[in-house]
C-alpha cells in the first residue's frame, strides 16, 4: 500500500561491512555469559552463510568451529571482525585487522571516552590505528550490530523477525524494547541496528545514510542522544527523507533529562527544541514520547502519507469518537468538512440515529453487520475534503461481543478494507479496542499490511505523521534552491572596513546592507554633529522622532541612556542629543561616538524578532519569534538552518503558538505573514551572500496588518562580524 | 501494600438495587442477538444467585428459566428490572414496577431527552411515574451495569475478572476497552459498572458516592463527558476522595472535541480547563489521554501514596535513565537528590562505571545478578530525601537476555521487591522493557501486588498520580473551613442602595467592600465637582495620579475616554476632569456620571487579574491568571471552586505556566506570593459572606516583590450585585 518513492544510490562503505563475507569473533568464548559466546550463537543460529572465525589462544573449537589464536593466524579475510576482548586491548587489535585486509570491526568494550581523559587518549589511539590500516569502527562501547536479511546477529537476540525497520540507537535497551514490541505485535521487523557507541569513527549520518540507501529498510528509526555533526545529518536526512521515512526520537527535552544523558555519554545534547525544529525542516518525523516509535515507524512504513491534515472518523461509539476529536485537535489535525454528498451515501448506508457529520457515529447501524463499517470508509475515502480515513470502535470484536455468527460478516469487512487500502490513495488508520486480544478479523487487516492500533493516542499520532510526511514531499517539489543573491560592492565594503577597525557593523550599516539587498528599512539619517538637527528637523516635519547612539563600544543602547524616543521640534531634539552624548560618555568615557540615528517613531503593530545565529552544532540557523515576553519568558519561537524555502518561512510563522497575536488581538488586525515571509526569505539569502555575517539580529520587527504600505518596519538591526581566522 | 483511609456510612439507595435480591429481565429474549438474551446469559453463566424474572408474554420460559407474561405477573418482588424493551413501552413499564414495588430499573433503550424535543417529553414522562411510584432509573440509553461481587452481569461481557476497580463511564466502548486491557493485564479486575446514559434521574454524583461506598471498590474511575450537577459532584468527590483514589477522564479538551461530545449526548460540556481545575482541587486524579485511565487505577489501587514528588530512579540503561528524567521533568516530578550515605551505600554495591548519582545507572552491575536491583532500591527507599522508587528498565528479563541460570537470582529480586513494598511507605513503581512478554518474575511481582508497566510515560503518570495524592491528603489534614467573615453593616448597606437603585456596586463602592473588610485598597478621593480637585492636588503634592470617570453606564471606562493617567498639578487636574467629562457625555449622552476617582499611579509591578464568577455547573469559582497577553491570548489561568483553603490558594499561583514571570523577568525580583495568597483568601472569604456578589473582578491587580510594603495594589475593582429573584 505504500510506496518507497525512490532509491538512493550505493555509497556506504557500510554495506560490505554490515553484509560480510565472512566475520571475525575475536574473544569468542566458550561461557555462555559471555557475549563471545553469544555472538557466535547469534551468528550459527541465525543461519549465517558466510565464514565464521572465532579467535581465542586458548580453544581449539568454539561451539563446533575451528578456533584461531589470533587475527594473524586466521586463513580468510573476513570484512568486519567482532571485538568482545576489553579495551586496553583493542588498539593492537585493530592494527592487526588491519594489517589482516579487515575493513571494519564491532568494537564493544566501553572505557573509552565516555569515562574520561585516559579513556579518551586510549580511543584516539584506536582511531590512529583504524586510520592507519583503513579500518572503519562502529563503537567503541557500542552494543552491537545486526543485519537480519544477511543473518548477521551480533547480539544473539532471540525472537528477532526480519523486516523492514532499520534502527540505530545509542541506547540497547532501548532497542531491546522495540524488539520485544515487535514480538508482540507479531508483524513488524526489522532490517539493520546499529549501536554507534561513542561515535569515534563512524556517526550518526553516516548510519542514517546507509539505512536510506539500505534496500531491505523502509523506515529509518533513531534514538538519539546526541549527533557529532547535526549539519551533516540534516544534509543527509533531507537526502533520505526524499525516498523513505526516518523516524526519530531525540532524547533530553528537558533539563533533568540533557543533564541525565550528559552523565552517562559523552555526546553533546544542544537544544531540545532547535534539534527537534531542524530534523523536522529536513522531513523527518519526530516522536515525543519513546512508546511511539514503532507505532510510527510501522504506520509510516505501511501505510499511504496523507496529502493534508483532514481525517475522517468512522466510529461505532460516540464517546471514543470524541476521544478521538479531542487527540485529533491537539495534534494539529482536522476532521474534514464532508461534502453533502458523501453525507446523503453514509445516511443512506446508516440507521437514523447515526450522526454522518464528522466524526461519523454509525450509533448502531453496525452491530448485525459490522463489514458496514468498510462500507463507510470507502465513502469516506472517497470524499474529496477528506486526506485520510480513521477507524475507531470495536471493529474485529463483534463477533465476541454480539454473536458468533457476525464472524463471517467481520471478516468479509477485513477483506473489504484491505481492498479499500489498495485502492485509495489515502492511508487508512485503524484503532480498535480489541487489537490488545487479536482476534482473526484483526490479525488478517495486520497481516495484509494495515496496522491495528490498541491506543487511540498512538493512532493519531500515525495520522499526524502521515501527514506531515505527505506536506513535506508536497513542499519539497518547491526546491530548496541556493539563493541567486549576490554580494555587492557597497556590501561587501561594509565588512572590509569594520573587519579593518576589528569591529562589528554599526547599526546604520547593518540596515544599509539590508537596504542596498531590497529589504525595507525606516528611513533614517545618521547626525555626526549637533547642528545638523535643524535640517534633520525640517526634513521630517512633524513627526515625532527616535533618536539612537551609534557607538561599537555601546551594545545596549538602553541601558547607556543612548535612546530618546517621541522627539517633535529641532529643540527637543538639539536637547536630547546633549543628552544622549553625556549619558553615553558617563556610561563609557573610552567609547567613540559615531554619532546619534534619527528616524521617525515605528507605527504600533505586533512586535517579532528574527535572529540568525552560527549553531556549533548546526550552522547556520535562523530564529523567529513574537517579541517581548513571547520570548523572554515564553519561548515562543521556530528555528530553521539556513538557506530556507518559502515553505519553511511559512511554517516558521505557522509554528509560533502564540498564533492569536497574529492574527490580531482586542479586535486588531492580523499581521501580514507574506511581508514577514518575505523578509525571512530575504536574510536567509542575505546569510548565504555574505558569510561575513556571523550574528545578524533584528529586534524588534514592527509587523504590521495585510493593508498596511510597509508590511513591517526593522526597528533595530545588528550583525556580528565574523572575524576572518 | 496500599490502604484505604476509611470508610462512608452506606446512605446510597443503589446498594439495594445494584446487589438484588431479585432481578426481572423485561423483554427477556431467545434470540441470541437480543439484549433480553445477552443479559439473562450473563445472569446465568455469570452465577446470580438471586431470582431471576424473565417478562415476555409470548414465551413460557427463557434459557430454561420460567418466564411471566408481565411484570404483574411476577410471583415475588425483585429488587431491580433490566427495561430491554423500545422507548415507547418504557414509562408504562416504570409505572408498573412501581406497582409491584420494585425499586429500581435499568433502562437499555434510547430514544429519550438525547434524540429531541419528542424523546424529553418521553423522558419526562418516565420520570413522572418513577417519582410517583419511588423507582429509581438507571439511564435510559444506558450501556447497562455489572456487580461483579454480587454475580449481576446484565451486559453478559466474557473474561470479567472481579477486582476493586468501580467504574461509572459515558461511553459503552470505553467501558469495553478497559475490561479488554484488564484482560491482556491479567491481574485487575473491576468491582461495579455503571452505564449512566441520560441520567434522567441517578446521576454522576450518586453513582460516585455509591463507589465511595462500596466496600468492594478501592478505586473509583469515570469517564465524563458532562455533568448535571457539577457542584454537587465535587462536594461529592471531596468526600470519596479523602477515603479512596478517584480517577477521571474528562473527554471535550478541544473545541473539536466538545462538539463531538455535543452531538451525541445531551450532557452539558463545560469549560475543561475549570473543569479539571475543580476536580483536582477536590482530590480526583484526572487523566489526560484515555490509554492512561486503567495503568493509573491499577497504581493508585495498588500502590502506596507518594509523601511529595521526588522521586529515585535506578536503571540498568542510560538511554532509559534519560527518558524516564525526561518525563519526569515534564510530569512536574523531580529527580531526589540523593544523601551521600545513600550514595556511598550504591558505590558499595555497583561497578565504578555505574553512575549513583540520581538516575542511579548500573551500568552493567547487575548483568551477573539482577537481584542487586531490588537491593538498590531498598537502599534509595530508606533515604529520606526520596518519596518514591522508580525502577526503569530490563528486569524480569535477564533470563531471556543474558543467560537462563539467572533466574534463580531474579526470581529472588522479584520477592526483595515484594518484602520491599510490604516494608516502606513508599510507592515502587515498576517500568520493564519486558512487560508484553511477561516472564516469571514479572508476574510474580503482579500476582503479588505491583503493578509492572510497559511504557515509561504510563509509569510516569502512576508516579505523579501518587505524588499528587499524597500532597492532597496531606493538605487534607488542613481542613476547609467556612469562612468566619461575617458581613459588615457597611457592607450590607452597599449591596442594600446597589439593589434599590438597580445597579451594580461602583467602582469605588467596591473597593470601599474591599477595605471594609482588611483588604488593603489604594488611597483614592471620590470627585463630584470640579471645584474639589484643588484639594486634592494639595492632599496628594506631587505624585502623578489617576483620574478616572465614576458612572452606573460606562462599563469601559477607556473606551469612554473615562481614564486619564500621570496627571501632576491641579492645572492637569482640572484639565483631565472636563475631558473625561466631556467623553463620557460624548460616549453616553444618558449615563449619569458619578463623579471622578482620583488616585496616585501605581508602582510599576506585575500585573495580575483575580475574578469571580458564579459559574451554572460549578457554582461559585475563583480564577487567577497573569494579566495583558497571558490572559488575553495564553488563557494561563487557574481556577478553584469557592471557598478555597490555603492549600488551593498557593496551587493556583503555583499553577501558572509563566512562573518566570512571578519569579521575575530581566532581573526583577520574584512577586510576593504570600500577599496574593492573603488577598485570593480574603476574596473567598469575602464572596461567602457577601451571597449579594454575583461576579467580582480584580483586573489589573498590581503584584509587587517581597520586600514591598502593600504586597500588591488593587488598580480596579467591578463586583456585579446578585438580583433578587
Amino acid at each position: 500500500m505504500q510506496s518507497i518513492e525512490g532509491h538512493l544510490p550505493l555509497l556506504s562503505p557500510l554495506h560490505a561491512v554490515l553484509a560480510p563475507t565472512g566475520i571475525a569473533v575475536v574473544g569468542a568464548s566458550a561461557d555462555p555469559t559471555k557475549r563471545g559466546y553469544k555472538a557466535m550463537l547469534g551468528l550459527i543460529k541465525g543461519g549465517y552463510r558466510g565464514d565464521i572465525y572465532p579467535v581465542n589462544p586458548k580453544a581449539a573449537s568454539i561451539l563446533g568451529v575451528n578456533a584461531w589464536p589470533s587475527i594473524t593466524d586466521i586463513p580468510g579475510t573476513p570484512a568486519l571482525a567482532l571485538i568482545c576482548t576489553p579495551a586496553a586491548t583493542v588498539p593492537g587489535l585493530i592494527a592487526e585487522c588491519g594489517r589482516r585486509g579487515i575493513k571494519g570491526a564491532v568494537v564493544l568494550a566501553s572505557g573509552f571516552a565516555e569515562t574520561g581523559e585516559a579513556g579518551a587518549a586510549l580511543e584516539a589511539q584506536m582511531m590512529k590505528n583504524a586510520r592507519a590500516h583503513g579500518v572503519r569502527i562502529i563503537g567503541p562501547n557500542t552494543s552491537g550490530v545486526f543485519n537480519l536479511h544477511h543473518h548477521v546477529n551480533l547480539l544473539a537476540l532471540e525472537n528477532l523477525k526480519p523486516g523492514d525497520i532499520g534502527i540505530v540507537s545509542q541506547s540497547g535497551n532501548m532497542l531491546l524494547s522495540l524488539a520485544l514490541e515487535a514480538q508482540y505485535n507479531g508483524q513488524v521487523g526489522f532490517s539493520t541496528y546499529i549501536g554507534p557507541g561513542n561515535q569515534a569513527d563512524i556517526g550518526f549520518n553516516d548510519y542514517l545514510r546507509y539505512l536510506g540507501e539500505d534496500e531491505q529498510t523502509r523506515v529509518a528509526t533513531l534514538y538519539v542522544e546526541g549527533f557529532r555533526d547535526g549539519r551533516k545529518f540534516l544534509d543527509v536526512a533531507r537526502e533520505v527523507t526524499a525516498m523513505k521515512p526516518v523516524v526519530v526520537y531525540k532524547s533530553g527535552s528537558t533539563e533533568q533529562g540533557q543533564k541525565a544523558a550528559s552523565s552517562h555519554t559523552g555526546a553533546l545534547a544542544g537544544s531540545y527544541q532547535m534539534t527537534v525544529d531542524l530534523l523536522r525542516q529536513a522531513g523527518v518525523s519526530v516522536v515525543q514520547y519513546s512508546d511511539e516509535i514503532l507505532p510510527v515507524a510501522e504506520g509510516l512504513g505501511r501505510l499511504q502519507k496523507a496529502a493534508g491534515k483532514r481525517v475522517a472518523v468512522i466510529a461505532d461509539g460516540g464517546g471514543q469518537a470524541t476521544i478521538a476529536a479531542d487527540r485529533l485537535a491537539e495534534a494539529g489535525l482536522t476532521l474534514a468538512t464532508l461534502a453533502s454528498d458523501t453525507q446523503a451515501k453514509l445516511d443512506a448506508l446508516l440507521l437514523p440515529q447515526a450522526s454522518t457529520l464528522n466524526p461519523v457515529d454509525v450509533a448502531g447501524s453496525s452491530d448485525a453487520n459490522p463489514s458496514l463499517l468498510a462500507q463507510c470508509m470507502a465513502v469516506v475515502a472517497d470524499d474529496a475534503n477528506v486526506d485520510s480515513v480513521f477507524l475507531v470502535g470495536m471493529f474485529g470484536g463483534y463477533s465476541l461481543r454480539f454473536a458468533e455468527s457476525l464472524l463471517g460478516d467481520e471478516m468479509r469487512g477485513a477483506e473489504a478494507m484491505v481492498e479499500l487500502a489498495h485502492a485509495t490513495r489515502k492511508p487508512l488508520v485503524i484503532y480498535s479496542l480489541y487489537a490488545p486480544i487479536k482476534p482473526p478479523p484483526l490479525r488478517r487487516l495486520h497481516e495484509a499490511g494495515l496496522p491495528v492500533y490498541a491506543s487511540i493516542e498512538h493512532a493519531v499520532r500515525v495520522l499526524a505523521a502521515l501527514g506531515e510526511r505527505g506536506e513535506y514531499l508536497a513542499n519539497q517539489a518547491a526546491q530548496r534552491t541556493k539563493t541567486p543573491m549576490q554580494p555587492s560592492v557597497n556590501g561587501k565594503a561594509l565588512f572590509v572596513n569594520a573587519k579593518a577597525e576589528g569591529r562589528d557593523l554599526l547599526e546604520f550599516e547593518a540596515k544599509a546592507l539590508l537596504a542596498e539587498h531590497g529589504i525595507h528599512v525606516p528611513d533614517e539619517r545618521l547626525v555626526r554633529n549637533i547642528d545638523e538637527l535643524g535640517a534633520v528637523a525640517a526634513e521630517f516635519a512633524d513627526r515625532p522622532l527616535a533618536m539612537k547612539v551609534v557607538s561599537q563600544a555601546i551594545l545596549h543602547k538602553s541601558d547607556a541612556g543612548g535612546v530618546k524616543l517621541n522627539l517633535v521640534g529641532e529643540a527637543a531634539l538639539r536637547e536630547a542629543y546633549q543628552s544622549i552624548v553625556a549619558s553615553s560618555h558617563a556610561y563609557d568615557p573610552t567609547a567613540t561616538l559615531e554619532g546619534v540615528l534619527v528616524t521617525p517613531m515605528a507605527e504600533k503593530g505586533v512586535e517579532v524578532i528574527i535572529g540568525m545565529l552560527r549553531d556549533p552544532m548546526f550552522g547556520p540557523v535562523l530564529m523567529f519569534g513574537l517579541g517581548g515576553v513571547f520570548v523572554e519568558v515564553l519561548e515562543d519561537v521556530a528555528f530553521r538552518s539556513l538557506p530556507i524555502t518559502r515553505a519553511d518561512a511559512e511554517s516558521m510563522v505557522k509554528q509560533i503558538k502564540a498564533q492569536k497575536v497574529l492574527e490580531g488581538v482586542r479586535g486588531g488586525q492580523g499581521v501580514d505573514r507574506q511581508a514577514l515571509v518575505s523578509l525571512l526569505m530575504g536574510i536567509s539569502q542575505l546569510v548565504d551572500a555574505y558569510p561575513s555575517i556571523r550574528e545578524l539580529d533584528l529586534n524588534p520587527v514592527i509587523a504590521y496588518p495585510e493593508n498596511h504600505s510597509l508590511g513591517y518596519a526593522i526597528v533595530d538591526a545588528r550583525i556580528i562580524v565574523e572575524r576572518d581566522q
